[in-house]
């Protein structure tokens, strides 16, 4: 629901937030975890408003009306919490941290706002299990084409929100190196397999989403209640490597193709900031099946889309060099995924899948109907087969070592302040 | 290595440790987590012997004189632990436990022994992620001529020790019941997928093994140095639902088919007691590949084996009130398994992919080559088509609300003593 936290004419008393560039203004107010480098205290749970972070602590919120839910914030980790807590400790702060209640709240927050810059982010939750969907329905049909030509879209792609596990322990933060990884490759099917250094590394673009609150094993959640177990957003960069999983995908899916590294930005923008930019889920064409009942709702339908906008660019050691600036190579947007998150979060947990705080889902890939819309070089270069050219002159088919990825996500609407979701940035360094 | 623990002539001075129907003599020592439900404290590691649980603290190894190696017992898990470490910590409770040591260590351990019927028995780890293997070749032969009749086994079978990432989340003890979950079915190609209640509901009797040490993310683990990372070993019953299974798995593999519960025993057996029971890895017919390098050693063709015996039973609700003993449904046994859990284990890291303390993995169904041998329904009715008779008139496909599926494992040897891993136990119970 849009209300008074989303006003475009907010300002803050923290000056940053109001740079028309920032994407963190007052009417965003992102979680994260982090530790303040320049002084000596453990981690801490906070907001992130302009360049600084806004520390919680049992004692600011109570000062300012409003329980700090996250329980020791030694553990650091955001707890099992309530959408309605999560609200109400999101309109405390944004009415906190407002420019005309500057006079009031300043002198008791000022303490714990920290310069982002001295902050080393943490992960923002301690994440249990991590799925991965497959959810734009173009990105799933130019890869089916590849590898299935006569049978791009499986039977069940209109049916179900697609999904499979993925590795939780290997999700690293924007910023981190990843190292290209070994494995299994049989690019020639007359030879044995080799043991080699991936050769089609490739990166994707998509959203991530947080769990806030679980569900016990064996009670599913209904889809009119969904988004209330999520707490926010996120970046993901979902690496693969191609070579690996042409390989040893079957029968049971993507495991060491994905596994060594999944890149996540580190501040959650919670669904509450995201409401102005809430939009239709997909319009399935009329020869297409509408969504089992259990999918199903209106709420849903009318409002179950986001319209977040995202952006991969790549930089290679010899732009670096050259100073040349991260180049683009797609914009794509949630809007187009063909399954909303609050289907793919009721989907996981209709089997009665206990699904717990700080759990990280993600949609898949993000591509659009358009060529600029890919959201992974497999299906820009078409497997390879037609590179991309870089302003330094470069080709790439697949990720070099030395390649830097950055994604950007953002949300415009006329009438609101634009939002962003940060970055998530990653570098290939060699293989050992 | 085979070392004094394994002595079969060891009797000790806790009396039911030497009931030889036990599996759990002086020989075998698994750890577990439990708390001591007549008393008031908080949950603690301990180790098994007979029908007691020596609780582990660090005054009573300070006594006994060896390190406590696993923290807090509050935080009550299993850290990150070397194979050497606890190994020194099982010859010493070894030593202490023995019948001609009661003199020195009685008085020592006696106020830190539980009645293990007293105790509620908790996760022996936090378990951070869990990955499944398949690695049965006679279990992936039956499943593979199945669905894909043209073609059985992938082509990547004899290359790659086949596995994918399961749901942490819903792993679930010995003893607690599971519901049988809803999912989409398409049993009718015609029509539209439905969605209901599960009606191919069924077991897989594996073998899970537990990360005692984990690796740094990018560090892979040698095949020569895996098996210093395994703690040890428990019974795995992965529940599956086959006609979500066959509807929803491709391309990405299993999801909601499995998810819903996994039923794990709860007494951890360390590798050093299954030294007496280790065996050659699988013999490969001279026409199949041998593993590639990575995954090859001449330790672990030789010894990388186990030698565990695995049965699987069911008792009926019908059974049950009629005074029936469970049926015995299959009798598999783990050195059939193509791959060793040490190939498993570095398979796994071989991308760099980090394993921490208190991840498990599991084989998958293990099944001989025998029709007696089949680790699951789907195998041993052939997908329904040949349904099993049972002692009290009834028939079973897959399995009915009421069914109790009963696993144990256990390793015989000549010279040696007989150790088991307990008991894996779960009961259906109806769908909401």
């Amino acid at each position: 629901m849009i209300n008074e936290t989303h006003d475009a004419n907010l300002k803050s008393w923290v000056e940053s937030a109001n740079d028309p560039n920032t994407d963190f203004p007052i009417q965003n107010l992102p979680f994260c975890r982090a530790i303040d480098e320049s002084g000596s205290e453990g981690p801490f749970v906070g907001v992130v408003i302009g360049d600084k972070i806004l520390e919680l602590t049992d004692e600011n919120c109570a000062a300012i009306d409003v329980v700090y839910p996250f329980g020791d914030s030694d553990d650091a980790v955001i707890r099992d919490c309530s959408s309605k807590t999560l609200s109400d400790l999101r309109r405390t702060l944004s009415n906190a941290l407002r420019a005309e209640n500057e006079g009031t709240f300043r002198e008791i927050l000022a303490f714990d706002l920290h310069d982002r810059a001295e902050c080393q982010i943490l992960h923002p939750f301690l994440i249990g299990d991590y799925t991965d969907f497959y959810c734009s329905i173009y990105h799933a049909t130019n890869v089916g084409s590849m590898f299935r030509p006569d049978n791009p879209l499986m039977p069940n792609y209109k049916y179900i929100p697609i999904g499979y596990h993925g590795r939780a322990s290997s999700i690293v933060l924007s910023g981190e190196d990843v190292k290209r990884p070994h494995g299994q490759n049989r690019s020639d099917a007359e030879k044995p397999p080799i043991f080699v250094p991936s050769r089609n590394l490739d990166y994707e673009m998509e959203l991530g989403f947080f769990v806030g609150q679980g569900n016990e094993l064996g009670q599913p959640i209904p889809i009119s209640a969904a988004e209330a177990h999520i707490f926010g957003v996120c970046l993901v960069n979902d690496w693969s490597a191609r070579d690996i999983q042409g390989w040893e995908y079957q029968p049971l899916g993507p495991f060491l193709a994905k596994n060594f590294a999944t890149t996540i930005s580190p501040f959650v923008v919670t669904m509450e900031a995201l409401a102005p930019f809430r939009t239709n889920a997909f319009e399935r064409a009329a020869a297409d099946p509408q969504p089992l009942d259990y999918l199903a709702d209106e709420n849903n339908k009318k409002f179950g889309g986001l319209d977040i906008n995202l952006e991969v660019y790549i930089q290679t050691e010899k732009m670096r060099d050259a100073n040349i600036d991260p180049f683009c190579l797609s914009r794509s947007n949630t809007k187009d995924l063909y399954w909303t998150i609050g289907q793919m979060l009721t989907h996981h947990a209709s089997n009665g899948c206990n699904l717990q705080a700080g759990d990280l889902l993600a949609t898949g890939t993000v591509s659009g109907k358009e060529k600029s819309e890919r959201g992974c070089l497999l299906e820009l270069t078409w497997r390879g087969k037609d590179p991309i050219d870089l302003p330094s002159g470069e080709q790439r088919r697949f990720l070099e070592d030395g390649d830097e990825i950055i994604m950007k996500g953002f949300c415009e609407r006329e009438g609101f302040r634009r939002i962003g979701l940060g970055e998530c940035r990653g570098r290939i360094t060699p293989a050992d």
